[in-house]
């Protein structure tokens, strides 16, 4: 990988997507799953072209890539930015290596010792859970947060875990949690991500200012009637689960939407039903729900209000249901003073910007947890995420990049002033 | 197969299900399909017994077998009576073998020469659809109501059509329009079979007396909607085919309950959701309505109430709403004069009776258009069928069965009557 220095902007983007996209590109979409060699490959091209460029690159144990623009004072604390480079199998081509690219571009426009703090630029291993079914892997680890036992037990489809998987990329599995990094040593971490949602194109903004990560809510349904013949089984005797299961999602769908004020959303996008034949009377659904929002009392109101109407239809459809919670997080806010200095150089370029807040889960979250962190939104297509057609304006990137240039200085020269008023 | 003279009523039951039932039964449960081999055989065994025991045996060209008990007058029309012996795959061991073995045994109570009729057992052939994907093709063809076109373009999952089913087995499958029956040579036609629903169980009742048969009229619904990330989409952005399908399933549950006086039922059983991911809102959605009844305004209601309300749910979610008719067949009224006989010999034998309609379409609905005709219901243990746990006790099997050697002498000796006055 190697990029013309001459290059500005959208061209240099142009050039960097070809070639990191080159690892992994195939007719059905990038598959550059976590671990994978591809994935291994893509992040080796692109340390070797940071060390080209004079950044000073250092890896962690589980292959977590840090790449080090250096600052005047090596005692002040980090400017760190990044994101992902691993994709969903048949995903896009920006999800997660936009930000990468954005924070090595904006790494490039600084000098060394241009600035006071050193900038860092963090490529996070395994943030898509497709391969272990945990999401975020890198920066999970990196913060003290992972839960080693259960990624133990978990195993992609051809029965490695990511520890086997770590191990056959000669990475020392066993002792990655001495790879927690040394929060005192960040000041601040920005993440540059697509949207995957369709809001900023709705709306006609460039640039989302994300102040919040809504944690999903995810139960399984189990919905048990009885299985019997459309036509011999009058309506009063039916005990159906596809009629059960259909009036609570209709009725998550509701609560969901007279919670939209405040930003939380419920999903049911995976169902199963059993026996699934068009004469027969389905005994058994199985469904999947996603609730997700920012605001703990909102979510808290659907959550119960579909665990009080399941009650109900449990009694009137004469079925059982069984709730099972898969996941129950908080959800995450981030640092309100970044994303006033988001905002602020946003107006000062010139920027349609939104606040907002993200319904997707991003390494951002965790690192939130141990320094004030920030993200900027760049615009998905139609929303399409996780799939081929998956686009972004190269324009609508560069524009972010650049914000993020602006931010790092204005963190810099901010930080340095209020050094100096001391 | 042979059944001892000594034996009767429940045991004799418990003997001829055991022989019969030895052709194609497997820990799955009964796997006779139509003009399998084992179907075969078993109608050969049959044959062979129905002629050891004096009646005379025939074969039509595609394999229907009619057993005859002579009367005294041969100039007289024929008291029929009969069902199938195929079976879905992994069936039960009463759905149609049950109406065969009680006509059978009906038939052997009489001596030739008793009655003033002929007595006659018909065994129909492929009666399920499951094979070849229609039902009833035995009585079909007798009644000259077969499509040949649509038999020849469908096949079965080893790419044989029907035709080339009754090739196999010798049967001169081009000739089989030649064996429409004559329906001035019938008198009527009664058919004893399971229940298939839990109506008579939960009634407490052991007959079941079918004034008619519902035709199911039904509809494939294809929702499209627009996939999006569960998190990142606000709720009214979204084009959710899960929420579409599931308001229109409560709503065709509601409209069928609402109808339900008049014995009209809705089902969903079938459904699938692409792309069925706990995070992604459903983009597409198809699922197939069952509607039936006996009474056509109180379908039509219900069909029409559908419609309209998929389009008011297509504006209110933002999807694309298709309805495919898949069939619209109209309910069948069987003989009142008949279901009036039948509900006279269940009196006079002091029998729980209720009058019902059939949800599920059976022979009888074709032989009915030529000929009068009536059916016997008997209990189905849960209401289950099609399913190696179909059961049904075997001293309600020899209840109906008496039932209908009452009703046949009470056909014979009425006509006998009717003619003496005359």
């Amino acid at each position: 990988m190697f990029i013309d220095k001459s290059l500005k902007g959208e061209k240099w983007f142009l050039d960097a997507f070809s070639q990191i996209n080159h690892y992994g590109l195939t007719d059905e979409g990038m598959n550059r799953l976590a671990y994978s060699d591809v994935d291994e490959h893509a992040h080796h091209a692109l340390a070797e072209f940071a060390q080209s460029q004079g950044l000073s690159v250092r890896w962690d144990l589980m292959g977590n890539l840090y790449c080090k623009r250096r600052g005047r004072n090596w005692t002040a604390p980090r400017i760190a930015t990044g994101s992902h480079l691993d994709t969903v199998p048949n995903g896009g081509q920006y999800d997660g290596v936009a930000g990468v690219l954005a924070s090595l571009y904006a790494l490039l426009q600084f000098k060394d010792f241009e600035l006071e703090h050193d900038l860092e630029l963090i490529v996070f291993r395994a943030e898509e859970s497709s391969r272990f079914g945990f999401a975020c892997m890198g920066s999970k680890n990196m913060t003290g947060q992972a839960d080693y036992l259960k990624w133990k037990s978990n195993s992609d489809n051809k029965g490695m875990n990511v520890f086997d998987a770590m191990r056959a990329l000669q990475y020392p599995a066993k002792r990655i949690s001495d790879s927690a990094l040394n929060p005192s040593k960040y000041h601040a971490f920005i993440e540059l991500h697509i949207e995957q949602g369709r809001v900023l194109e709705t709306l006609g903004a460039q640039i989302g200012i994300v102040e919040g990560i809504a944690a999903p809510s995810r139960y399984r349904v189990d919905v048990t009637g009885h299985s019997d013949h459309s036509g011999a089984t009058p309506m009063g005797m039916r005990q159906d689960a596809v009629v059960a299961s259909a009036k609570i999602i209709a009725k998550i769908s509701e609560l969901a939407c007279a919670e939209a004020s405040y930003g939380s959303v419920g999903t049911v996008g995976r169902m199963q039903i059993a026996p699934n034949a068009i004469n027969v009377i389905a005994g058994d659904v199985e469904f999947y729900v996603d609730i997700r929002g920012v605001d703990v009392a909102s979510i808290e109101r659907i959550i119960n209000g579909f665990k009080d109407y399941a009650l109900t239809v449990s009694e009137t459809e004469k079925v059982r249901i069984e709730i099972s919670e898969l996941s129950h997080d908080r959800p995450v806010v981030l640092s309100t003073e970044l994303a006033s200095i988001t905002e602020l150089c946003a107006i000062n370029a010139d920027l349609n910007f939104i606040r907002m807040n993200s319904g997707a889960g991003h390494d951002a979250m965790y690192m939130s947890q141990v320094m004030p962190a920030a993200m900027i939104f760049v615009p998905s297509k139609n929303g399409i995420s996780h799939h081929k057609e998956e686009h972004t304006e190269l324009s609508d990137i560069a524009t972010a990049a650049n914000l993020l240039v602006d931010m790092i200085r204005m963190i810099d020269e901010r930080d340095r002033r209020f050094k100096f008023e001391l």
